[in-house]
């Protein structure tokens, strides 16, 4: 593959910063930070592995608004806010006071991710493999996709200057398809769902026709997992360093819980945040809960599912970090769980008439799974509580039931006479 | 009307901070603050006079990252950040290298305002209105909409625990109806256009029914105005605390154009910015342009028309401002243009694969003016340009031609069949 710094506004002192090393999260296995996600000895993933210099509260907050303020945590170079891409990150956490007295909680926040620049969470991860396609020499950025991560590449790569061509399920959300092929890019709509698209990168990227394409879920994977780490630092940030006593976290493949637990591990480990317990929930929508169910059944396995929901973003049917979240969960103290799609729809007018905050499917599972694991017990009503939203309920608009009231003649009388007073 | 402070989270202690009057902008008629917005004597709009106190570059950076790090030029308690509100902007100012590169222009940048909460500048707005319906013991909360504005009071409404009520005319762009109604207010379809859902609110006003009712942009609209003043305290943070040597900004009713005329002024008062000239340039749609039309022919009268464009969140066509913004552009040595329908469908596409920003039409609008005006040798390409960008793509999918480039069998064969490499 392309190894020298050669693509678009390539910097090369440094170019991942703290990182030293990419490690084998089953044997330990280490090798040299490259465009390599499985090890060679036993294919367990790869991820990134530091040597973190000295970092304070101060440090952080003397940085930019956005993600690149954790730069000294991260597989970037120390002026990556400098260079061409997305900023994303320090979106809002929300404190949903209403939502938690309708709930019957004492403390709750939502961390709003939609007010990313393609408003998902999926800006924060690209924004890391970019960088790493830069200096790898990739020229284009590709990636499978359910739709938020499309976009994501998709606008990444034109603002970084890259070439892009991205690989959805057919049958998407439209407003997903739009957002994807409005930047200029190639989008290519694969007969089947999420888990026959991902087959078809892994065939694409061992062909010489893919070699100067980046992956960024794939052969960029372990620096483009990294970005979910950011969710842990802003949330630890914005609650005044401090860890969340409960976190809620939808499950696609995994990846965003296990970073958010990497995160806050590190966090401990650096001396930012006090060493105290915290518990960590997975989200599942019933008709795609592989992992969900595995928890019930006790199962250290992952049996693959085919998916049947209207939580597109989360519909993974063969999560490739399943059996790390079933390990995170239980270390923590957690939970794995899953709500209908009813539900899903249900949370999200729930979501948005006590917050006005719109959120994708993604974020109705979460909620959902919030208001179901606190009618079982499993949830502290009195402890604080995070819950993720990871998406934009404009993208997934036919989950929504809601229009407008009536319509009308431009008068006071026709107004009246409709009862809507 | 109801005056006393009983509304939801109501505050006592100066709730209109450093704004002391309102004050007429024709006749310079002062009026104790209230829920007023037009002079007894001459029917002149009423707008915010303040007494400032001590505002440095150091105590906004200490501020929260949101509007509110600026309330002490805004009329809004000190404690405005504590109360339930959507916390908008600080959103990302964009350098626009490459779209700069592409334009032949120095430095560019784009203030792209979709990262609000519910995704345009309305949030800005509205989030001051909000303090105000509360102080003045309002229960709903109610505005005439093209669109975006219905969203922000629905969201706001909701999380401040307000009913809401708001009016739009019939037929606008589906994202911006469900997310109007998502939030749980009632949302009123008007058969009509802007103007006359303009007409029906000053109705519905003046008659009981409407007595303890905010209209963001009626009798709330003094306070509402303001809201745009932070886009001009943003960008000139965001520059380093400079001003732009030129900026464009898109007219629907002309406020904001004002409004951010104001705030710089404001800011070389305060001795925040160095004074020094800048030029505002007003963009609107051939479509509904009643404001280009007078400046091109050397009016003060705004003739209304009647608007046909798909720049539906500027499709105003009796500006309230239009002679205010005529004043502004001659006296700071800018203009007022229009681009049409296909230019700014064309513009739209310009600003995602350059720089990853996917506008709404109204960013379609203001970067086509901004390609005309250079091209016409009436904007400078080596002076520092500032481009706003007011809303979200996502709101205004049928503007883009936009979708998969193919749809294929998940296999490598099918995909070098279809010529995709």
């Amino acid at each position: 593959m392309a190894m020298t710094a050669t693509g678009p506004g390539a910097t090369t002192a440094r170019p991942f910063g703290p990182a030293v090393a990419l490690s084998c999260r089953e044997c330990g296995e280490r090798y040299e930070l490259g465009p390599r996600f499985a090890c060679e000895f036993c294919f367990g993933p790869l991820e990134v592995a530091y040597e973190f210099g000295e970092v304070s509260h101060a440090s952080i907050a003397a940085g930019p608004a956005s993600i690149w303020r954790y730069a000294g945590l991260l597989p970037v170079p120390a002026n990556v806010a400098e260079l061409p891409n997305m900023n994303p990150g320090l979106t809002r956490l929300v404190r949903a006071d209403r939502l938690a007295a309708e709930l019957g909680m004492r403390t709750l926040h939502v961390k709003d991710d939609s007010g990313n620049p393609t408003h998902s969470f999926k800006d924060r991860v690209v924004a890391i493999a970019v960088e790493a396609a830069r200096t790898f020499g990739f020229r284009t950025l590709s990636c499978s996709s359910t739709g938020n991560l499309a976009g994501a590449v998709g606008a990444a790569a034109a603002r970084a200057g890259f070439g892009s061509c991205v690989f959805i399920p057919a049958g998407l959300e439209e407003g997903k398809v739009i957002m994807a092929a409005v930047y200029g890019g190639r989008v290519v709509a694969i007969d089947g769902n999420y888990d026959d698209v991902n087959r078809f990168c892994s065939e694409l990227i061992g062909d010489p026709a893919g070699e100067d394409w980046g992956f960024v879920n794939v052969n960029l994977r372990p620096y483009y997992g990294e970005g979910s780490k950011t969710l842990a630092y802003e949330i630890a940030e914005q609650l005044g360093w401090r860890l969340p006593e409960q976190i809620i976290i939808p499950i696609a493949s995994g990846s965003q819980l296990t970073k958010i637990d990497k995160g806050f591990q590190e966090l401990i480990k650096l001396g930012l945040v006090e060493d105290r317990p915290y518990k960590i929930f997975g989200a599942q929508a019933t008709g795609c809960s592989p992992v969900a169910r595995a928890w019930e059944q006790g199962h250290d396995v992952i049996q693959p599912v085919k998916p049947d929901t209207i939580a597109k973003s989360l519909a993974i049917g063969n999560p490739a970090d399943g059996p790390y979240v079933l390990d995170i969960c239980r270390r923590t103290g957690g939970a794995v769980a899953h709500v209908s799609d009813a539900e899903v729809v249900d949370s999200i007018g729930l979501l948005a008439r006590t917050e006005g905050v719109f959120a994708e499917t993604a974020g109705g599972v979460t909620t959902g799974v919030l208001r179901k694991l606190l009618a079982e017990g499993a949830l502290d009503p009195a402890a604080e509580t995070v819950v993720l939203n990871t998406g934009d309920g404009l993208k997934t608009l036919n989950a929504v039931e809601a229009g407008v009231t009536a319509t009308i003649k431009p008068s006071l009388k026709a107004f009246k006479d409709a009862g809507l007073l």
